[in-house]
């Protein structure tokens, strides 16, 4: 099938009913698909959205199409958790179906004001010569889940091309903030615009945030502050940025700042530090981060990548979210850990030992290892009889170095980007690893949340051999976890 | 909207993608929708069908008609499972898409043969002038989900009307049988009609078994056969039962008959007692039975009944399926109970006591009592302040008696049929109640399964508080349940 403009930009009302549930069930069925993660039901997923705490409940949303593995005109789908684990699938929740998002619902952000929840989003307009005007729209859920008043509170400004969305709505004493991802007319360069409401309704740009003394690229995406722990991150998607300014591997990174505090009226950052990478591994894009009502940080990430294709394209589905993560930090660096309540999900808890740690496994799992110090080996994950086929944890802990390697991991994604990714530890000690696994998702806590490196793979999905490559001192821990999507 | 037949029958490939996303959502937004039961995820669902062990797997499909709270085009909706409770939804299974099924893929049964999954079933066809032509079908599921091969094996012999449906198939030594509701054109009665084939594609008829020396009204439904315990159980719905013979009291009763043995090819029942009603409750139908790999007999039921309507019709969506229930045979009477993997939605464990157990909850619970001997009183589940609105599950140990009354529980349902059921244990004994509430479901088991009460009830989704009405010696505990659907 031939994705033409036309075809991805069809209205969903002009798709019949009986291709939806076909696509429904094809996802369903793949062998790849995820089971304790957000995942498409059909079609495409990206970037999580409106991620918000509401009604006494969490709130998340994804980017969908629905009709298959392409960016085709996006609408949002709503999930709620009690748990941050547990999710109900509320289904379509945003449509494309006003005139100032008429060409997709994009992505945006969520907040609980006087009783309901406000999502704010870009609505993706293009006229008849196909020229895009991005709106920045207000919309209003309500407990009953029905989204209301979609209303039009501002446009690009002369001095910002197209290139302006992903709002993230936050608010400081009592007014209202805006953060949007934006590039300027004059250099074509990447930045982080801030906005300010009292009621929402009427906005004033205050002007681009100084999150580098260096230029960061073509574009922002998805900028996100959150508080942790007295200082304040921003997790962002820089586009095209110069690899000698922050070095990273994948087409593009998502990337995090920490600074000591921030001043929104003069859209200055209080000591920003350098750039660094938010995830070491391969897929991570997107994140979206919120501070709860007690105030803890979390965050979610679309698992896939812009401009990239994946193997169940060819079963008409793509992508997952990450797991949700709970950030702190820890001298100077940021800490990502799995949320308390995920442990809700492990089943029949054993202790492994020796270099098969499992013949076979459902393909979702967690593993928890810890490997004495002063070893080097490789892990094989999702491994055939003779471990020519697998992905590879590679360790050395006399450098304090981990490799995730999918070269041999089946089928192949985005190799022109590389198929190893690296993290770096401090030498000579054990390494805590804390690996999920979700049939073609992987996400490695190093260390306690120090460094996370999340991946997709596709080894063939027969293959669920765990194994170290020689005899490794180590103590680990095997769980298999609850199917709950 | 009318839901002319027109309308009923329309192919799922001229509805549109948008009004199915759009039901999808309003099944899911529903404050009265099920959270750790099989419900809809878009319309009407009824019988289960098709439960089995295939591939290492439970298998359970539902009869769908997606498009709304009406009996129109059905299909099949196919989920898997390890334990009997965490399900996966794999979507749309079995279509209307050939000449003999064109108007419903309607209930059957499944069993593993040869490393596929043989589903035999009934397809529902009409000609231009409406009359119709029920086909028994066989088809073949592989591991990968696909269904293929249909073909039809029989259709109804001449002395049998249209009504001629639900086959069970069976394996007794080398030979299957399938056992399927049928009408005699000659005095228009129901009966379990036996057939025989070896190759699964020549097939016999036998004949009609010997239920019962009564007429049982002018038609059976769903007739499943599973072996408990050394015995014979014989699961079916009669349609116009005469009360005289068995009482009941919903509109078509989902009754059971216990026999020594089955001789198949004589069609015959070895020393069939009396008929029983399976559930005590309100909306129990269609109930489907299988005997697992290990000899272990399970069931699962529709609940919703024929020929009635919900108060979630109005949100385009209705009814659900019972847990899983194991089945074993005590001094002569059917045994269900809950399966043990249950527990493991069990959360936050907690010892109540005193006249209020709870003044608020989820909707979503596992209630465990102890309620001491010689004591009556009445039990408020999802209750108001003043208990004016409520299920109201009254008992009394003197006379051994108990009472679900659904008179006070918010939106009426089938009140043609009573507002009361009703069952009796042991007098002067304690009574132990296990009862499961998933919003607007609840399943009462009584003293370890000797007694199943099930019903759906419709008070306002705010009203949570579980209360006795007087001081009551009981010992209780209270489990939130888990989100898993």
């Amino acid at each position: 099938m031939e994705w033409t403009r036309e075809k991805r930009y069809l209205p969903y009302s002009k798709w019949d009913a009986e291709t939806l549930l076909d696509l429904q069930a094809e996802a369903a069925n793949s062998a790849y698909q995820m089971h304790y993660h957000l995942h498409p039901i059909s079609g495409l997923v990206n970037d999580p959205n409106g991620f918000s705490y509401f009604n006494g409940e969490y709130h998340l949303f994804y980017q969908s199409y629905p009709f298959g593995a392409v960016h085709g005109l996006k609408s949002w789908v709503h999930f709620k958790s009690q748990d941050l684990v547990h999710w109900i699938n509320l289904g379509l929740a945003v449509k494309p179906d006003s005139m100032a998002d008429s060409h997709g619902a994009y992505s945006g952000s969520a907040r609980e004001i006087d009783g309901k929840l406000f999502l704010m989003y870009t609505g993706n307009h293009r006229d008849e010569n196909w020229v895009r005007t991005p709106y920045q729209i207000g919309a209003w859920m309500d407990k009953d889940g029905v989204v209301k008043d979609k209303t039009v509170l501002f446009k690009n400004p002369d001095h910002i091309t197209e290139h302006f969305r992903d709002p993230q709505i936050l608010k400081e004493n009592d007014t209202y903030y805006a953060i949007l991802g934006a590039q300027d007319k004059a250099e074509k360069h990447g930045h982080i615009d801030v906005w300010k409401s009292k009621d929402l309704k009427n906005w004033e740009e205050l002007g681009f945030l100084n999150l580098s003394d260096h230029d960061l690229g073509y574009m922002i995406e998805c900028p996100n502050i959150v508080r942790v722990g007295g200082k304040v991150v921003v997790i962002f998607c820089p586009q095209g940025l110069d690899k000698k300014i922050a070095d990273y591997d994948d087409i593009y990174p998502n990337m995090y700042v920490i600074a000591d505090d921030i001043d929104f009226e003069n859209h200055g950052l209080i000591n920003p530090g350098p750039l660094h990478n938010l995830d070491e591994g391969f897929d991570v894009y997107a994140t979206q981060a919120f501070n709860a009502p007690d105030g803890t940080a979390y965050e979610v990430s679309w698992v896939g990548l812009p401009d990239t294709t994946y193997p169940t394209d060819d079963e008409n589905w793509a992508n997952c979210l990450s797991q949700v993560k709970k950030l702190s930090i820890h001298d100077g660096k940021l800490i990502q850990e799995p949320v308390e309540t995920i442990k809700s999900l492990r089943r029949n808890e054993e202790k492994v030992s020796g270099k098969t740690i499992k013949e076979n496994t459902t393909g979702q799992y967690e593993l928890k290892l810890n490997i004495s110090a002063n070893q080097t080996g490789t892990l094989h994950l999702a491994a055939n009889d003779n471990l020519s086929e697998s992905l590879q944890i590679k360790f050395d802990t006399n450098d304090g170095k981990l490799t995730l390697d999918r070269a041999q991991a089946g089928k192949k994604v985005a190799v022109d980007y590389g198929t190893t990714r690296f993290t770096s530890f401090t030498p000579h000690e054990d390494l805590k690893l804390d690996i999920f696994v979700d049939h073609s998702l992987v996400e490695i806590f190093v260390n306690d949340g120090e460094h996370v490196l999340t991946g997709r793979f596709f080894t063939d999905p027969v293959n669920q051999r765990i194994k170290f490559d020689q005899d490794t001192n180590y103590q680990g821990t095997f769980y298999n976890m609850e199917t709950i999507l």
